[in-house]
């Protein structure tokens, strides 16, 4: 599902050349930096909308990023009746991590504590059998030994899935789920003249994001402002707060931010390929120009490693052109 | 802030004795068998109760056990923006865990990933000094390292905060919280002759519960379904399926489900004291009762194991009385 | 917007002849049949999605029916910041009538206490110019006269604004809104075993409908249990229950509904094309059917005078092929 | 329910001695004046909170004031299945009216519209029977010809409920319900800094008063920004916008704005009693005083008529004291 490395070195040169405005808002010729993780799709049904809400924010909690949450997990989109493999109310989640055996232990304790335990759920795969039998995540594979022997499989069409009974009657949940290649940390930075206008913009994106499919914004609310540089005066810590986007420190660093600009905001993006993040960093990016340009919105960047740590590069000037 | 260990052993033989019915259902003579943990409140605030439900929502998410999540976290209440330090919109969460070194390990990363990086948001300890200074929560006191040495140091009426640059201006947070102990499991069963009758009888629990001060009901939704026994037939696991309470497993268990018994569902508590937790108990059980006595909820029990595991006993017929 | 009448008489023949099931789900050969209304669309807008959501809430309340509340109104969708006329978070509603007099004379006094009143919003209309000048709703038009003098019209692009001075500033109007032809009354039956049956089978099909434009399901939720007939043996009254699909006058009536049949629920739908109702109709049933035809849907149905009385017939075998 | 009339004439003089703050709030020495109205409380139950939410939210739409929506109605507060009649979860809701006559019929009208046509709902009254017999609303002793004859009635402890039969089985409606006296137009004004200080302050006065029982805002959010003064340029208009608070006229009306007062809203409140206004009167000034007084918060004030409209009168200095 994710294409191969593109633009792993070019053009610095030629989009410095070329000034981007949208509604007033300063592009900068700059890019984002991705690399690559492993992802899968998840749906969680329910006998009704509440309880399905329940399943899926427990298992989508403390989900924010790899370092300390080990997954980035969000809410894709709720899903119809009609859409879901029992005919009831359901939501899709995508999850990501740096390995398939991360990706795997991540998901299996998950549906535990947040899928298994919820009353009327059922937990399945929600990516096509693409991918090779050997490169899959376990879900009731592991989960129905909870049953104590008395779990009991079936197979419908090719799939599995077992029955697991608990108090409410019985769980079902699909044997297993198939993990793909994915991007993680597509990213652009809104810069604005004040709090209120970044959080303006920055919902802009979001909600202009939200509907695209294949795509996530792990962050609370889809945002970040802690957005880190590499390293810290303090050894122990490998990260700390970028000093050159921190309007506090401007007096006192090198900084990124120009006069009037006060507030940054960041939308950081996962996504099962480079075309859909793309497509959703340019969304967002036209949705929040086009709506702030006039209301504090001043620049739209973009962060990136000097291009070594991640092979996925999107140049802001090229996706939005 | 708890209070010590309230019958520890005395009066199964009476209580089985005493018939006790509440609006027609059957109230068992049992009682439900809950332990020591470590608990804390934080309070989290935001520019607009938006961020502030983002951040909350993050950080209480995949929280629903210690066994796998580590923590159990949940949303207390949501503040008053006259209730919150800094005067804006806020939320009240409860965490606790099995020890103290585990509720700070916990709640720090949690912090660090849902709070600190969330968009406008205020970090705040939840609970008043009465805790010698040696048994604290960490909060800015290691979250402050992100700012890289910019972090400042505020001391205001003998609290310290640190103001941590970041991206959107800067990271108000708490420098610790004070710890406390608190109780884990407290509980109670609903017997329903289906799973519609036994859905509305656990929200009519949740509901009266949910405005009950020092308590949480950290599962989805405040219930769950996956009711546990000690032990499992395969060895690598420590708990299984409660066969007894499993209404698919009647014909070929020790069933404790009578007829016209069809879905079981059950209230887990955390609380800051047996008290709080015994009128959660009290006023959920109530709620379920009177609401659903004519509506298929047949009976109420709780779980426990024999006396053996905890030392807080909350027995039915006693709370209810 | 709206096209001619189609299909006034033709075909019940040919229909009764074709038995038509989705997924064990049996559709009745018969039509839902609607009639001519005047119709607009309006645009809310707000400083934020929560003020958004008050004045909306505020402004298509009370507005199921035509017969008690004269206006048919509801939102159509949320829009993003990006495509509202100020960049702000905004709301479109559709709202329907039976006469442009009654559309204008409801949408002038709603606009007045719901939206005017509201903090932050302000008022467009929202669909495009392409009615002649004289048939027009008026908004700002008569909305204006609160400014008492002080109000200042400005023309951008040709369209004409107000702005209204209030308490938080300036109250930003649209002088007035395109009326077009709508069609009201397009509608199916959910025929199920049972009332968990019938509402589950009720939101699967308004979820499925909702991202339609051109169209809305007014009664709450979208749904009505109080179908009628024409007539009632109290002379005073027009309509009465329709009591051919009440279950429980099954003994008594010339009851439709046959044995299983024990709970019925309609969509109502009104649109601004034939082609709107008609897509919405097909989307809807599909969803209800596939969703629940192995969970207690049993037949869809369609109600109609008998062609007497609206010209818009939608033969349900016909747009469901 | 209500008490008499208080402070008809007294105290101007003695309040305007006494400088009042609160939290740096200035609290001007003025009060807020309000009339006689008639009341009821209705209760709405569904088979679940979703369709409960449905019908309330229909019910209480466009019922911001009674200039032209007739009627002035809001949701109370949501009741728990145990506090309900039927037990199922519900909605209380407070409507006011300037008649007994107006109260009867519009409550009637959105019975028939929003909760008659609500699947799954019922309908009752929420005060208990201190009222005479004759002065009463009718609830389902006019609802009940809907069913043509087959309706039902049952009298259960003295109170008189009606079935009607209707698709999804039978709407159990109450015969009548008590009217009482109550008092409308209870107010204070919130001035601010800027809009953002201004909407900030309104939703935490909105937030604190929401839980108190007995009263409502019903304005949309519970907050107007379209004060008006009595009478306008224009002959045919009553009522015209409050130049005097209207900041962008400050240059050219008798202003009683000071600088750095850009921004006012204002909380419109009804209630079963003096007291309850009172209570929440002070409970939400205190709440945006305390919270937004370092954040834009100016002054409060209230809005009337010299005393000659209504005679009840609520200093503000006297009800904070």
């Amino acid at each position: 599902m994710n294409d191969e490395s593109k633009h792993p070195d070019t053009d610095n040169e030629a989009e410095a050349n070329r000034p981007l405005e949208i509604n007033g808002v300063r592009i900068e010729a700059t890019f984002a930096e991705a690399f690559d993780m492993k992802a899968t799709r998840v749906i969680i049904t329910a006998m009704d909308e509440i309880w399905a809400e329940h399943a899926a924010s427990a298992m989508s909690g403390f989900g924010t990023s790899v370092i300390d949450c080990k997954l980035e997990i969000d809410i894709e989109r709720r899903l119809l009746p009609s859409e879901t493999p029992d005919g009831r109310p359901g939501i899709a989640l995508l999850a990501f991590a740096m390995s398939g055996g991360d990706l795997e232990k991540q998901i299996t304790r998950r549906a535990g504590q947040c899928v298994l335990t919820c009353p009327t759920t059922a937990l399945f795969a929600g990516l096509t059998d693409e991918v090779p039998r050997d490169k899959r995540i376990a879900l009731g594979k592991t989960l129905r030994f909870f049953g104590d022997g008395n779990q009991i499989s079936k197979v419908i069409d090719g799939t599995r899935f077992w029955r697991i009974p608990v108090m409410d009657g019985e769980f079902i949940c699909q044997h297993d789920a198939p993990r793909v290649s994915g991007i993680g940390g597509g990213n652009f930075l809104l810069v604005a003249r004040d709090l209120h206008a970044a959080s303006r913009a920055a919902r802009a994106a979001i909600g202009a994001i939200d509907p695209i499919p294949d795509v996530i914004t792990p962050f609370p609310g889809g945002v970040t402002r802690s957005g880190s540089k590499v390293g810290s005066k303090y050894k122990s810590l490998i990260a700390s707060t970028n000093d050159a986007y921190c309007p506090t420190l401007r007096g006192i660093t090198d900084s990124q931010l120009g006069d009037g600009e006060n507030a940054v905001l960041e939308v950081v993006l996962d996504g099962l390929s480079y075309d859909a993040i793309a497509e959703a960093m340019r969304t967002g990016i036209r949705a929040a120009c086009s709506s702030c340009g006039e209301h504090g919105l001043v620049a739209v960047t973009a962060g990136n490693y000097g291009g070594k740590l991640g092979r996925h590069h999107f140049h802001l000037h090229e996706i939005l052109s």
